[in-house]
């Protein structure tokens, strides 16, 4: 049996009582060591493999063969494990033994709408998921999405915005920002949404660029409704009142 | 005080620890009495006010005045309060007051990530999330969004497919997918996510209106790269293994 849980947004405070269920009943606990340090609490007395960034497959053949051998396993993912997170590449990995071991996806609260809860309500309208990173993915295509989303005058949740390898992705998201919406489009950024060292910052497509936006930021660009009101950022539903 | 409250998707299972908190903290409890039954048993001794739809202004209105008098109050709203939910109007409405009203939003696991966690893993790559309710919002405007996000190649999960008075809404949009997409794109179908009475179905573009689409589903429609494997719904993100 392996559970692939979303352990949500910051440490256990956000997390569900499912998840927790789930990884109380877990012999061995699979996961990203940032993300196992963040449940360090709830995992006293297991047997812990952390494995580093880009050891996904990894973990995941370490979980799969665990599971095989008749132990319960717990796969942590941060946020919705389901979101840019362990589920797919877990599917994928035992594909050949979907018949012998169950899985299941214990869902988590994703980080844009962990960011979005600090920022107001930003999300309150149609909105687009979108990750920067080209690890896996062709930049083109990131691009392309992101123009499609700026003329569809969607909300734009960014995951992964920045990394040490790739500094340059978020000048040019904002280049095409600047060429689909007003510069002055409220845009929230988040570091560390619903850790012990949140920041929260409110600013424009024009002005973004002077914040800090690092691996562990949400960034969310509002739509051509979306407003600044007390420090927070709130896109109209719609409703009269 | 005001706790604006994601309850998440079902009952108290999939709840995170801080909604849970926020209830027990709450002198008052507001929401649509479809929620509020949800969580009965978390709020025996408390006072309650339920109203049904479409009275989303007056259980603000409500929110507020208590919360001008002194009272905790736990406003309600299933899934992520932050996504169709109860966050933005919430802020609008208190906006005169937003100096004098404390106002805090506990985001929860909204139904698109509940509905993924049962289908497999289809939200492992950008998505669009999108409603299909014209209540507050131009229809033109939300097929405009509904061909963006088909011409992006993204995953698109669907709110409110259906309701009594917008039966012919999914036509429409099946017409439009099919207009952009290969007819064989896996679709999942999610009734009541996370709920006891929960059913999942896996079909495609060319099926998916010979299924039941009601109030309470998900619908959710794959890109380019997902496919089904097992009566799961996976979109690859790209890994070698």
């Amino acid at each position: 049996m392996i559970y692939i849980i979303g352990t949500g947004p910051g440490a256990d405070e956000h997390m569900s009582i499912k998840a927790i269920e789930a990884i109380n009943k877990a012999d061995v606990i699979v996961g990203y060591k940032t993300y196992v340090n963040l449940i360090k609490n709830l995992i006293k007395d297991k047997e812990v493999c952390s494995l580093g960034m880009r050891k996904e497959v990894d973990r995941c053949m370490f979980a799969l063969e665990n599971a095989l051998n008749g132990k319960v396993v717990g796969l942590v993912s941060g946020g919705d494990c389901g979101v840019y997170g362990m589920a797919g590449i877990m599917y994928e990995i035992a594909k050949p033994y979907l018949g012998k071991v169950k899985i299941e996806v214990v869902p988590g609260i994703t980080s844009a709408n962990a960011a979005a809860a600090s920022l107001g309500a930003p999300l309150m309208h149609d909105y687009v998921t979108i990750s920067l990173s080209d690890l896996l993915t062709d930049w083109q295509l990131i691009e392309k999405r992101m123009k499609y989303a700026c003329k569809g005058d969607f909300v734009i949740t960014i995951y992964n915005p920045k990394s040490h390898g790739r500094v340059e992705h978020i000048n040019k998201i904002r280049d095409i920002l600047l060429e689909y919406k007003d510069k002055n489009t409220p845009v929230g950024i988040v570091r560390n949404a619903k850790r012990d060292n949140e920041e929260v910052e409110i600013t424009t497509i024009d002005e973004m660029l002077n914040h800090e936006i690092n691996m562990s930021t949400m960034v969310i660009v509002g739509n051509s409704k979306t407003y600044i009101c007390h420090k927070k950022m709130i896109t109209p539903r719609g409703y009269n009142y």
